[in-house]
């Protein structure tokens, strides 16, 4: 089959490489039908040393399902699916208290920008879809791999409700679907930290009702003006850089939370009496269990009121993967659907 | 009148100095009944460098209100009242969203190891109690001036209940006190991390249902071992050192809170993908808003039910006051209460 692989920074090549074939008994392949380039990929692409051999690439999909393992009964071949970005078996304690990406059976899937694809705990993992592949829904339903339900969990973890102010910081996918929950949560002040116009663009539509597109302390100083000197009652940080964090502490209101689902690119940040702990704030978020929160975000997927695949600004096949991430990392795409 | 004063690390006077009287008509003069030394003093003690001028100290008090400014109506000359650590108007959009700590028109009482005591935005701080000064309870009482809120606040922040399992770092008066509001809250299983047996002992009491006395990587191992290899739902950290901040970490549960209520002794922490965002764990907490408690752990004491006073090991008038810093800071008394 033909399949993305990095071979280095800055290096994806479509090459053919062998079809997956069931290893476990609880293993499922699916024929990728929607799959995309991931923010959290271009961490990869601008710093993978190179190498010698590639490795297959791609955490989101939809597909239909070609062949399953003995235990695996929940799916069936030719159903259509999507597929959570951690693969879970979902029974275990852990999994049953939501946090699925922390799995002892789990793990990231890491090769979805290709034909075809292997999941591993597929009975736990995969979500069947009550519509056919050709569904004018299909952009939708493919961020519940990740991107929406990310969204939807940075707006849930840090707690907002309609009597809460909103910061996102970010507007990238997971920094818009993070707009679109915190309004469906209710929230009626949400400010958007962006500087792409057609980004934020989309983020009103979403529900921004403020964007600050300056940067660093303008910034900051620009989201106090907007609540009267206090920050908001909750700021999702969906960059994943310490600028970002810092910036979240700052913009966050006495007694509130901030909650990280951009994967953190450093490992020491300010924790002490001034940053956080003196004005009682709350750290939470972290990668997305968006197995919990598929079903849940499925009805009004398909009844037409949320529309997230908006968040695909280009369309690709397989061989204009090398080109999306070109795009991507240049910001000249928000996020590129990729049509096997 | 007398009172204590501070000239530097490790060296604590009394001495007489002007009585206090009403600057602001929001002012109340109490007479101290009964006062502690705290273990949060201990970090002023232990590292203030020397002074021409002492400071006076003390932050925690039960006492009778002498005089009031005029704005001050909700308590009355000849009342007993318990103040927080911290004063607030408790009528601002923070106090009544719970964060009477930050308060723009509040403060930090530092003068409660005296006779007297001017306490600022008195309207909004003092709390009065419904038994006279001899008070069996009186104990009991002064620690909702700080460490039983704070205990409180710790396990309510953790998010402690009857499903929780729980971790408290520490065994000085705030641990243990998060160990009885934890057990008061449905806990059912309370690692204590404590090395002094009189304490543990006291925290077994108040419903530890394990000890962990070892140290570092052992405790961490320990903690492991007692819970099937993964952790606790909730760490409660009552020490404010890095390494416990650390250890909190390295016990908490995938999906878990750590709360701290020591206060911090570092600015800077881990806080990244290995030590806290992969497994979604949440850090809260910060200096209690025990204005916000008071009320509602009060009736708990007066009916007997439960009992915070146990952790004064140690009870002296203000001439003792300097004895009883070195005896806390050399760990041979838990806490002490001076009744001037």
């Amino acid at each position: 089959m033909r399949a993305a692989l990095m071979y280095g920074a800055g290096d994806v090549r479509v090459e053919n490489v062998p079809d997956p074939v069931l290893v476990e008994p609880t293993d499922a392949i699916v024929r990728v039908v929607g799959s995309c380039v991931c923010g959290s990929d271009l961490h990869a692409y601008r710093a993978m040393p190179a190498a010698q051999t590639g490795v297959q690439t791609g955490h989101e999909f939809v597909g239909v399902v070609e062949e399953v393992g003995r235990e695996v009964t929940w799916v069936k071949p030719g159903e259509l699916v999507v597929s959570p970005f951690a693969y879970a078996d979902n029974t275990c304690d852990l999994c049953r208290e939501g946090v699925q990406t922390s799995c002892p059976n789990g793990g990231l899937l890491s090769a979805a920008q290709a034909e075809l694809i292997r999941v591993p705990q597929a009975q736990g993992t995969l979500v069947r879809l009550p519509v056919g592949e050709e569904s004018v829904f299909l952009p939708s339903l493919l961020t519940l791999a990740d991107v929406y339900g990310t969204g939807y969990h940075a707006a849930l973890t840090a707690g907002v409700n309609a009597r809460t102010t909103v910061t996102v910081i970010g507007d990238g996918a997971v920094g818009l679907l993070s707009v679109l929950s915190a309004r469906r949560m209710g929230a009626e002040q949400i400010i958007l930290m962006g500087r792409h116009k057609d980004r934020t663009d989309l983020g009103r539509e979403y529900g921004a009702t403020e964007v600050v597109a300056e940067r660093g302390p303008e910034a900051v100083e620009r989201v106090r003006e907007l609540t009267r000197g206090e920050g908001t009652h909750t700021v999702i940080e969906a960059v994943g850089h310490l600028d970002a964090y810092e910036t979240a502490l700052d913009v966050v209101r006495a007694g509130g939370t901030v909650s990280r689902v951009g994967v953190p690119q450093y490992e020491q940040g300010p924790v002490g009496f001034p940053a956080m702990f003196g004005a009682n704030i709350t750290l939470t978020g972290g990668p997305a269990p968006v197995r919990s929160y598929i079903e849940q975000l499925l009805p009004d997927i398909l009844e037409g009121k949320v529309n997230p695949g908006l968040v695909f600004d280009h369309h690709t096949d397989l061989d204009g993967v090398p080109e999306a991430y070109r795009l991507m990392d240049r910001r000249e795409t928000l996020k590129a659907l990729i049509r096997p």
